[in-house]
């Protein structure tokens, strides 16, 4: 379910809480939101031809520099939640993403924030966009 | 190693990363930081008389409404990190804690915040400190 | 997909293979097939009505005291795996599963096997069988 | 606390329960106990010099084919629990691992085993034991 404007693409996919994945308290337990962000990302990544493997593929890896979450509900066993993972564009040499976890009633019950930068397999930080990166932008209509 | 700041109060603990939280790119996975931060926080919690167990006790849970992390150093397995966890003054009804992680070179791998809100438990978001925590603040020398 | 036979039932249900559940040698981490078992039992739980909300619902938690693993094959990032669930008929007081995870190719990656018992929420475990898990039984055709 | 037998070595470690290891039931999930079999596993490979990271330096790694766990009692989160891990003597090309770990109060919470084979870094499994592990297993006083 894509949407495209003109500075950001959105994608949504969903993820089904796993029993594990919850607390005592009987939510789940706030870091898990960071691996539910993951999954987002890498399921906008599949979709637009930006993922993990992809970026393999090139010889490039994109760790994480910073990350940011905001907690406004819980989430609970039994409930399938919606993400809606946003490429934030920008003409720096990272990729930003933005991301808005809803519940089955369509609350938001966390929002976030993550930054990537390129960094080439068995080697150094990239400082310029790598080509297939900017490849992508060019496709994608994005700052290049 | 706990120090007191007028308005800061700092305590120190070690984590061993575990082979499970390192990546294909050989790293600690960059969720995990979120535990590990947890893991400095409990033990500043468990020095200090204000940990999970003893929040419960008082009927009262305090979950993470919002948590940053940043990035600038890989750890590695075989990796001993140190956690340095330190509680933010506020006269606000919240727990803050800001967390720097250390490689075993004393090198600065991650930097954090938490803000923690109080729910009594079965129950509703405090808008004021507990009393519990008014006197753990009292005897900590904390602005209540 | 479910299929019945006399003594068992079974049911596939699929599995993404998570970034963070790889290890540096790049295939995923063994620890994490016991979380895939428990995504089949899962869905085999809310296919045929047993999962834990339906236990929970009764008043019944059904922890595991036994599981095995045994381990064939690697699964990498990017694999989506089958796990086929197969309920093991029995007079005991018990549930009894087995497990096989096929790789995208539909080889077999991995096998196990869990038991539970029943323990009434907030106290025994339950040395027969109860009514609810009879009723279940009785429902599926199986031994009561 | 190593304790040398004819044919099994032992090694105590410990872990402390971590709060996102416990579950809704308020008890560390049991997929959890696969990692506390790891953490004794490699701390007994730290302590006789045959950790993953020694495999490693000989170019080899040791998947796991094979794990079983019993499980007793609960574990809940404030526990420090005893592990307890004893190598399993063998002609075979495999490591075997018994374990059992211990609540605070000295009960045994779960036993299980584990069986690993060598693989070479970025290659085969091996049929029969590397020279390192051969060496290492004279140097144990083990059956070579």
């Amino acid at each position: 379910m894509p949407s495209n404007t003109a500075k950001e693409i959105s994608h949504t996919s969903e993820v089904r809480v796993r029993f594990a994945e919850t607390d005592p308290l009987g939510i789940v337990w706030h870091g898990n939101y960071i691996q539910y962000f993951e999954d987002g990302r890498e399921s906008f990544g599949r979709h637009h031809g930006i993922s993990y493997l992809d970026q393999k593929a090139h010889n490039f890896a994109t760790p994480i520099v910073s990350s940011q979450c905001e907690h406004k509900l819980p989430l609970t066993y039994g409930d399938v939640a919606t993400i809606k993972t946003t490429y934030v564009d920008s003409a720096a040499a990272k990729m930003i993403f933005k991301y808005e976890i809803y519940n089955p009633k369509g609350q938001v019950v966390c929002t976030g924030k993550t930054v990537q930068v390129f960094v080439a397999l068995g080697g150094e930080l990239s400082l310029t966009a790598p080509d297939f990166f900017k490849d992508w932008k060019l496709k994608m209509g994005l700052t290049v």
